[in-house]
Order: C-alpha cells, then sequence, then structure tokens
C-alpha cells in the first residue's frame, strides 16, 4: 500500500518546512555587489558549442576544476569562448553573443550543458556574481563564492562555479609550421584508422595513431598488435604554411608523431558534426611533443604520446602472392552471420580459398553448432586456408570504401593485407588503404 | 608491432591443420538415417516469429532447455509453431510453412534468432537429424545427438538442440469464459500502469499489475508503495463470452488477479508489433491461477502472482480539495529541465501552488545549485507547498494522455492524484485515470 516516502537527507526536510517564498527576491538580497559577467546568447549557440567541449571532459577528474568549462566572455570583440582541457586534451570553441560586461568563470559542463540543452529556443542570459557562502547550505568554503546564472524564458537556474584563476591554460602551438587539410581527407583517415589501436592503456604507444608526414604525402597508422591500418593521402596543392612574417623555416616538411585516440576520437566527432568545408590548420610542436588542429573559431588541441613507434612499413613488405577479390557486400554480410557464432573466448573464422571452384568457404565451429558460409571469388594461385580473429577480418573489410575487397596472403601463417578494389567511393579522398592481419595459427 | 596471434583453444588448432573440405559432403557422411524435421519457410516469417518468443527466455534458466525454443512443425496443417514457457511465462506463435515432413526439436533460441536475422530474404531450408555424438567435438553425451541444420542460399548452419520431450508444456487455458478486449485499449492500459510497478522482487505482488473485470468495467492498477496508477476501461458491447458448446456458466464476470510486469511488457511488446486490429481474448484460470491472452496465432500465458493485492482503492477516497490545471507540454519539459539537477542521492522537487499569482513554481536545491521554474497555472484554494519524488510526478504527468494536467492535492504532506484534463488523447479508449502520489515529507 501507498505509503509517505522519507527523505534521505535531513537538510532537504528543513527546506521543507518553510514555504517557498518567490526566489528572484531571496537570491538578490544575498548578492554582493561586485559586477560579473553579463551576456546575451541564443540557446542553440550556448547548446551547440557547449555539445562540442563537454565530451571531452574526464569522467574522474584528477582536479574538481577539470570537469568544468572555462567560459571567457569578450566584450571588446562580443564573443564568448568555451574552453575544457584534462592536461593532456584540450578543446576550444567561440561563438557571438552580446557581452554587456566580460570576465571570466569555470563551471561544471556537464550539468550545465544537460540545463542548457532543455531551454526552450530563444535568449538566454547568462549572469555570474560572487555570492554569500551558506547561500546554497552549508558550505564551508571561503566567505564568497561563485555562482552562474541562467535565465529564460520559464526557468533560471544556478550553477556554482570555480574562480578561472585556478583553471590550465592551454598551450599555445600556432607559431609553427601549418598543414592544411581538407576536413573530409582528415574524417576518412580517421574513420579507417582509429578502429585498429588498442583500448588497453598498458599498451601505450599503441593507445594513438601514428601521425606522418613526408613529401605531401600524409600517413596514418594504427595497431593493436594483431592487425594494422595504413592510409595515405596527398597533401600536395593543399599543404600550406602559417603566414606568420616571423615564420623563416623553409625546411622541407617533414613531420611524424603519435596522437592519443581519444583525442582523434573527438576530433573525429567535431568534424562529422559541422557543416563547413574549410581546410583543417595542423600544427606539430616537436619541443613539447604537442599538436593542434585548429578550424574556424575551433580548436583541438593534444599531448602527443611518447616513445618510438613500431617500424609497420617492414610488414608490408612481404611476398603477398596469393590473391582474391570478392564483392564487398555480400561478404560483409556472410561475415555478419558467422560472427553469430563468435563471443568472448572464440572468434576464429577459417577461410579455404578454393581455387578450383574460384569461391571463399568461411567456416567457424562451436560446441553448441557450426556455420557454412560459401561466396563467389576470383582466386589466382593455389588453393590455401588461413584462419582469422573474425572481428579484425570484419572492422577491416567494413572500413574498406570500394564496391570490392581483394585479399592478398603470404601463406596459412603469415600475414594478409586486406585492400579496397574496383569502384572506389570518393576516389581523390584517400590514395592508398592498407589493412594487415595476423592469422590465428596454432597454439604453442 | 604485429604479431602471430594464440589460440586460447587447442580444439581450434587442431582444425586448422585440416583443411576444411566442402563440408556438405562430410557431414552427410554422419547422419544417421532417422527422418527428421523438413521444412521450407521464408526468413521473414520464421524470423519475425522467432522474434516475437525470444524476448521471454531467461538470461540464467534453471535448465537449459528453457533457453529454448520448442518448434514444433504440423505436417497436416502446414503450420510451424514456436513456443518458449520458462515455467511462469509461455508464448507461442504459428506461421504457415511447407512442412515436409513433420516433427519436434528445441533449440536454443537466442543463437536461432541471431543466425535467422541475418539471412538474406527469400526461403530457408530447416532439417533436424539425429547425429552422431563427437561430430561437433569431444561431447560427453549419448551416442546420438540432435542436430538442426538452417540452408539458405549462401549458408547453412547447424545448430545443437534438445529433444522436445524434456519441454514443458504450456498449461491451457481455453475451456474457462473469455473476456474479449480491443488491443488498443489493452496497450494503452498497459502504458499507462506498467510504470508504477516495482522492479524489488521482495515486494512481490506489487512487481505485477492488478487486473479486474466487474460489471464491463476493466481496471488495471500498479503501485510500487509510493505512487498508484488506476486506469478503467469499459468492456461494455465489447464482452463476450467463448463460444464453447461445454461451456454452461452464465454467472456476472467478476475477477480479479495480478500478472507478473514481465509478463505484461512482453505481451504490450507484441501487441506493439503486430498490426491486426482484432480483439484480445483474456482467460483466466481461478484454481490454477493462470491467464492467458489470445490473439490471432499468437497466444501469452502467465502465472498470476499469489497474495492479496493493497486496498488501493481506498486511497482514492481522501478530500482532494486543492485543484490545480495547467498545459502538459511545458510542465512536461521544465519537470525535465529541473530534473537534470536530481540524481540517484537527491530526488525531491519542491511544488509551490501559488494562487495569488496563479502561479506553479518548481524548486530544486542541490549542493552544486539550484533551478527554479515557473509556469502559468488555474489554481483554487488557498496557496499550498509540496514535495514530490520529480521521477514519480514527471512519470505520472507523462502518462497523462490528454492536452492539460489537472492535480488535485489533500494538504502539504497528504497524497495528490494527476488526472488528464482537457482534450483528451483517444477519449474512448480510457474511461478514468488516476496517478496517485505521496509527497516527500519531513524525515523521521
Amino acid at each position: 500500500m501507498p505509503k509517505t516516502q522519507k527523505t534521505q537527507r535531513s537538510k532537504t526536510s528543513k527546506q521543507v518546512e518553510t514555504p517557498i517564498q518567490p526566489q528572484t527576491e531571496t537570491h538578490e538580497q544575498q548578492l554582493v555587489e561586485t559586477p560579473g559577467i553579463q551576456i546575451i546568447c541564443s540557446q542553440n549557440d550556448l547548446s551547440t558549442n557547449l555539445s562540442l567541449v563537454s565530451h571531452a571532459v574526464p569522467q574522474r577528474p584528477t582536479h574538481p576544476i577539470l570537469a568544468n568549462v572555462l567560459l571567457f566572455a569578450d566584450e571588446k570583440s562580443q564573443q564568448v569562448h568555451l574552453t575544457v582541457f584534462d592536461l593532456s586534451l584540450g578543446i576550444q570553441t567561440s561563438f557571438d553573443a552580446q557581452v554587456r560586461s566580460g570576465g571570466e568563470i569555470t563551471i561544471p559542463v556537464e550539468i550545465l550543458s544537460d540545463i542548457v540543452e532543455r531551454f526552450p529556443q530563444g535568449d538566454i542570459t547568462f549572469n555570474n556574481q560572487a555570492v554569500k557562502a551558506d547561500k546554497l547550505g552549508e558550505s564551508e568554503e571561503t566567505a564568497e563564492s561563485l555562482i552562474a546564472t541562467l535565465t529564460a524564458d520559464s526557468g533560471r537556474y544556478q550553477v556554482r562555479g570555480l574562480s578561472a584563476e585556478e583553471f590550465p591554460r592551454l598551450p599555445e602551438v600556432t607559431v609553427q609550421q601549418a598543414i592544411h587539410l581538407p576536413a573530409e581527407t582528415l574524417k576518412v583517415g580517421l574513420r579507417g584508422s582509429l578502429f585498429a589501436t588498442t583500448s588497453d592503456e598498458a599498451k601505450l604507444i599503441l593507445t594513438g595513431v601514428h601521425i606522418k608526414l613526408e613529401q605531401d604525402i600524409l600517413e596514418l597508422a594504427a595497431t593493436d598488435g594483431h592487425r594494422l591500418a595504413v592510409l595515405q593521402a596527398s597533401t600536395q596543392g593543399i599543404a600550406g604554411k602559417k603566414k606568420q612574417p616571423d615564420n623563416t623555416d623553409d625546411a622541407p616538411l617533414s613531420l611524424s608523431f603519435t596522437v592519443p585516440a581519444k583525442a582523434l576520437r573527438e576530433l573525429e566527432r567535431i568534424l562529422e558534426m559541422r557543416t563547413s568545408t574549410d581546410p583543417v590548420a595542423l600544427y606539430y610542436k616537436k619541443e613539447e611533443e604537442i599538436v593542434a588542429f585548429h578550424w574556424g573559431k575551433q580548436r583541438l588541441v593534444s599531448r602527443c604520446l611518447e616513445g618510438q613507434y613500431p617500424a609497420y612499413p617492414e610488414l608490408l613488405k612481404h611476398d603477398f602472392k596469393h590473391q582474391m577479390t570478392l564483392e564487398k557486400a555480400p561478404l560483409v554480410k556472410a561475415l555478419e552471420r558467422i560472427a553469430v557464432l563468435a563471443d568472448k573466448k572464440e572468434k576464429t573464422v577459417k577461410l579455404y580459398f578454393n581455387s578450383e571452384d574460384q569461391q571463399l568457404s568461411l567456416f567457424m565451429a562451436r560446441d553448441f553448432g557450426e556455420g557454412e558460409e560459401l561466396i563467389p571469388a576470383c582466386i589466382s594461385g593455389e588453393s590455401l586456408y588461413i584462419c582469422f580473429n573474425i572481428k579484425y577480418l570484419l572492422d577491416a573489410v567494413k572500413a574498406i570504401r570500394s564496391s570490392e575487397v581483394q585479399m592478398q596472403l603470404t601463406s596459412s601463417d603469415g600475414p594478409a593485407i586486406v585492400v579496397p578494389f574496383g569502384n572506389r567511393d570518393k576516389p581523390h579522398v584517400l590514395i592508398d588503404v592498407k589493412y594487415l592481419l595476423m592469422p590465428v595459427v596454432k597454439g604453442v
């Protein structure tokens, strides 16, 4: 039977005892007379820009302020700048607003973003002012605390902030040479390589994507130790240099560094969100191992991973004498079907390249059942069997952006590569794509 | 650097050593010469019907066979019947197929459903035959085991089954009086009540929805101890009796029983999937405390929960003297915004019914901030404050299917009810809807 609920917190109970007074009056009495930020902006601008930066905030920050967004209202330029920075990855974005009074404050970004996202379309007024402590309860902090107030048509929200003085500043990387990349190339390159990085933090350098720029070729490489993705794009005709008068470095560009996958996933997400086709400028500061991507009013800055990236080009020099070509779509579907039999323990799919019947057979066996798929294929060389982790094979085939897929093999226990074939999707974007897979062979 | 992967299971490794032979031949050699089921059916029929029953299968079955679906191929009627039954909840569905040879087998439903769902559209051939043991490895089972084989255009899958003899049979409930309900009424009633049940298994009877039929009124009630949902629909002109010649019970219908929310959620899900508008027949077998819902070629059978349901009608007899009416949409939006401040620990929202300003104020305060929403409302009686668990209030308001919402209150520490007001959505479906909420009051 329904019964009266008990509150868990006596504080709430106390508040219940006094009928709510019109909140506006109560608050204003407690405001200290120091002028703060005053902004009027559109709900859409604030919400979009918050969602752009909020993802990058760490789940368990080492310091509370790292869960905050730095809001800087610039009266002169009538712009609001939002910055998050977890000391490794930082994102900054700016938008136009009516800045009546400028200033800085940091606010917990998750709660701010959640509230603003639900505000009705239209103008939002943002204020921040120092408020007497105990305003929001039995705080043991100093006599003043920063309160950010958001007011829209129907509602008014106050969120406790922290002083901007304590917020770490984003490193400046713009004094270096810039490389300009079409956003589309970067997006396609990231999508095609990020999945091959490892999420195992113990593997350090393999948690990132290796970026190499040499003689107008941009190369992205990623490996988790079992598979490798290598993608190349031409920067010819698009590479440029930062037009800074003090930049006299005319040496040919030759850079290589490894960027954490986390930062690049954010970059990919933000680039997917934007509609502009302006190129992205890439800056790399070797001394500090920092990389920055700038576009429009946004920038992403990340520390690079330390250490030597594996000498992966060696792996691509094998003699891939067996070749098989087949349509991509039916291969993906067959792999997805047979992958139903896989689980955490067992992911091995057996492939049989039947040269006689010009047919690929996929086979997977488990205690509870087994599955077989037959797909017509164009096979050169002798018949051959090989086993792969089905997840890795499926990842590679799905990442291929062409109507057909070619597999090139060395032997049953040597590396194989998967490459695009036939009609390519947006052929101009990437000039070369290779997915190398190590086979599953007999256990020791 | 990529390196060769090791298998975790030597069994797989052994299989790798022998090149895959064309699978078809190998298997047929091992088949025992006992004729089994032979069906040809459409992928769409088999997949749809499997997805209908597969949800009801327990995650951790007490016996392996309860994770299986019973497939019964009836040669005479050229129908396939699928049944799942966890001893409390059972679902049966049938579809037309070309049954060349009838029979029964049980198969793990999840794996079967996952495979069939991914099959290309078109015909699927289903066979089952007894196979020599060690066919699929070092099994310690008896010399024969049941293997179900699915063959489609490109692929062939074999899944190990269990004998149908061990599968528990669904209780028959059709010899009782039937109540016919429009499917739409049932759907709306379930959607409006299920959320108010508790998921706390210790509360036994409150994990179900109480169904009462009395004098042409169907009543659904659900409570978790803090809130109560009561919905009524008229069965006048739709109530009927089973046209069984041996049914001579002409006493007026008066039934009440409590059905597990799990079973009703399945019922709601299946009713949402179907397109037919045929009524649903409800059967209740008091002696065995079993309820059955039949429609078309499908039926759902469930055991009822034992015990006395709380005497909830008493709670609705309070003097709800304070009334407030306001538009539903802005109230839902304001509650959703302010609910951003809630978390697992604290969910209390303060409401202030300001009679003077004809305005509702919502207020929520936390350590890190606070929020206030003001909404115009039509308030009769004195001004009043009351606190609710915001989740319960939001659930109730969202469940209301009308343009406006009315709240009726007794006092700051007494129960309140939320009812539809103004233009109703599909007014013919439900004749009465009441959500009762207990307020959050001062802790002991």
